[in-house]
């Protein structure tokens, strides 16, 4: 562990993982479009996106990618450490009111690059809603 | 231009670009927060962040990224189109303050899948802060 | 009244009440999320939270008493007083949609030290769902 | 560990601590006002504050008590655990920009009650801005 609670490179083992879980509301749609500049009609006028394949409005594909960014940045490998990419293969749509648990899974740790991979997989019951993988670079111990 | 303002996959040539910009602020980077569940310290923290490479708060990798959503949701393809995937390499730290502008240029139209590649990228000043791939699918004219 | 439209503490009496209520919705609980860095699945997850005793999310305990902060600051004593101490008994739960009516009371004027002592209440319909005592310091007459 | 990643009551011993820290900006008072419905002038006006003995805005001491829930509701307890009580003393006023540390540490384990009393202390570098005690009910191992 560093001085703010993350995984040093050294602790990380491929198979460790680590989840976190949110219900998407109105309220976070809202915020994300405004930080996001994203106004979509599919995310902001009920009435348009009742007409879509969707039936209703749904959340933005990057609002469920930044729950990834939640779970790495606080729990696997946790504080301290950076964003270096992620790929993103969104999957299926994510309503109002539905719980998204976004889960990170080591799956190599290249000790030399100082660089972790992770599985990052979002789900809402059993579906995928959102996979893809990203590549970190964990604190190391001093 | 499909019913709300969006080019129809008939209308998207290659090289055809669109660009959105925002500066960051602190707001959008504690309303981040709250929509990510991401609290890391290099975000929140300005006293452990200027102990680090950054020497301060830097904006979250994916708040960045949520600009591509601003551009592709809004201008190009625009209002109508589905977020397929994305690729996200983070080239550089995002300050707060900073003016990041995202520009989404046309790269491939693949007219029988129904896709089109747009090349991603955000840059603060001259310097490349984001780059990276999306695969979206636009409206098509009926 | 002092110049911001405060109580004096000459003007304070036993007895003096006054209520702010405030309905919390879930855009409270995200905004107090990214404020207070708490994002607890009981107040973030409907999934888990639906599991716990609670039946589903509730707002946080300090969000509810962040109301009792509303009606101190703005009411009684007013603009212009400020915060010395606070106890805090979370009793009761509050959901998505509830209306908190935060109820602050003189109990006590300590002329000498400058201080007032006030019962602090939050109810929901007849429910007592937080209470405790404040001290605050208000303004003294030139 | 419980299924959330929070501590059982039978993990916790006395001495065991954990912090979180932020540092407070302009856009947390401004959302802290919104949630609480505190828009007392020493918060949220510049020129009425200037004139006052704190010669500018500070935080809520509302505002500073919440990350005391988020370093409770992430950390230590952490997630599952229920907040039963707090005593808050308000020692010394955040300015915008000041990070605070708001540390938790265990005090004593009640497990007959099934209760865990815990120090807890905000700091802002080496002054304590706030302190007091908090009440919790952790989860318990099954």
């Amino acid at each position: 562990m560093n001085e703010v609670g993350g995984y040093d490179l050294e602790d990380l083992k491929v198979g460790m993982s680590a989840v976190f879980s949110k219900t998407v509301s109105e309220a976070d749609i809202l915020a994300f479009g405004g930080v996001s500049g994203d106004t979509q009609p599919v995310h902001f006028n009920q009435e348009y996106a009742s007409t879509t394949m969707f039936k209703g409005r749904i959340a933005h594909g990057m609002l469920t990618a930044s729950l990834i960014s939640g779970v790495l940045g606080t729990k696997l490998p946790g504080p301290g450490s950076i964003y270096i990419s992620q790929t993103l293969r969104f999957r299926a749509p994510v309503r109002i009111g539905e719980t998204v648990h976004a889960k990170a899974t080591v799956k190599e740790v290249l000790a030399e690059k100082k660089r972790v991979v992770i599985d990052t997989v979002c789900t809402v019951g059993d579906k995928v809603v959102l996979e893809g993988e990203a590549v970190m670079m964990p604190t190391v111990r001093k």
